[in-house]
């Protein structure tokens, strides 16, 4: 297998803290998007959107989208499990995972690249290939949901150690992205929320946050 | 088990079209989106986001997500196969899945939401209970990207019956609810996608589709 990474994009990030998570060694190959390599034709014949991660099996097989990547990994690598072990617990998971993927990552992005003022996404409102113009509405947008975002991961993080319980899951991975990949658009936990932060703390010091 | 349904809505399309070629029948409660019930206490209390599908077991436990309650039934009741029967399968029909959904599904919503003189939906950018504005920039983002979907639907129907090969699947289910829901939008299947068409033709013409 070949992991197609870059190390400052959060989704990515989402894949490294599960390969590490489960105590994987992935040869990984690094794609500088700063300076566009992800958009120029060598990384094109990989993946003809431009968009990372990719996982690459032996075969040339591809998975283009991180949970596809996940999922392939915990099919084939069941231990720990991260995507739940009963019907209803990967469905409880799947349900929260889309939250924090919708409400967190997609409004971090949503609020990040469409900040008219900076210059370096004025076209590109959605990752990829696609010069789509930057959108003011949107960014408030990705902000107001962020906002709920915050709101639920909250009331979620009440009564339990993690998101979904007392096991780390994805839906830690995907909402701790999230939260750093919301900095990026200068937003921070609120500082009542003091659960979230709780939380955040103890899944920042483990070592697969590091990956 | 239950299915808290909305016969218009096209998410809850790809669950009933699921559950129909799973040969299931599950009792549905319909909401009435146009008058507003699920935005009222009643189906707040079911789900407080106030979106549809939801799908209730008989012990309370609730899937708010279309996936996972498409999931969830496939683990329960694997034949015929929606998701995939190897660890590549599944991984690559998530992928494509995807695909459907981002670039099919959330562009039609894009695209028809933010049509600044729909009144109706002048304060309801994102299905659910929260008033956020019209964006119209979004409408033509969601435009842009219809584009992109149907010049990647058509390319990956080029060589096969079905979106990802011999078999039908959940990626054909939200590639078809997708085209229907862009109806709403007034986009069609372009006239030269004749592998497209050819395919539409074919599943609309299950009897799933009129689920």
């Amino acid at each position: 297998m070949k992991f197609y990474d870059c190390s400052i994009a959060p989704n990515p990030r989402r894949a490294r803290i599960f390969i590490a998570e489960k105590g994987l060694e992935i040869p990984k190959v690094e794609i500088d998007i700063v300076g566009g390599e992800n958009l120029k034709d060598k990384f094109l014949s990989v993946n003809p959107r431009g968009l990372l991660p990719v996982l690459e099996l032996d075969d040339g097989t591809r998975f283009d989208e991180t949970m596809a990547i996940c999922k392939y990994l915990e099919d084939i690598y069941p231990e720990p499990p991260l995507l739940g072990t009963t019907p209803v617990e990967r469905a409880q998971i799947e349900c929260l995972q889309r939250k924090m993927e919708f409400d967190g990552m997609i409004a971090s992005s949503e609020a990040f690249r469409n900040n008219t003022k900076n210059e370096s996404f004025s076209y590109r409102s959605l990752p990829g290939v696609d010069g789509i113009p930057a959108i003011d509405g949107l960014m408030e947008r990705g902000y107001k949901t962020l906002d709920l975002f915050f709101h639920w991961l909250e009331h979620y993080l009440k009564d339990s150690k993690f998101i979904t319980g007392e096991r780390f899951t994805m839906v830690d991975i995907t909402a701790l992205c999230a939260i750093d990949f919301a900095k990026w658009a200068e937003v921070e936990i609120p500082k009542e929320n003091t659960n979230t932060l709780r939380w955040y703390d103890e899944v920042s010091a483990r070592p697969s946050a590091q990956a």
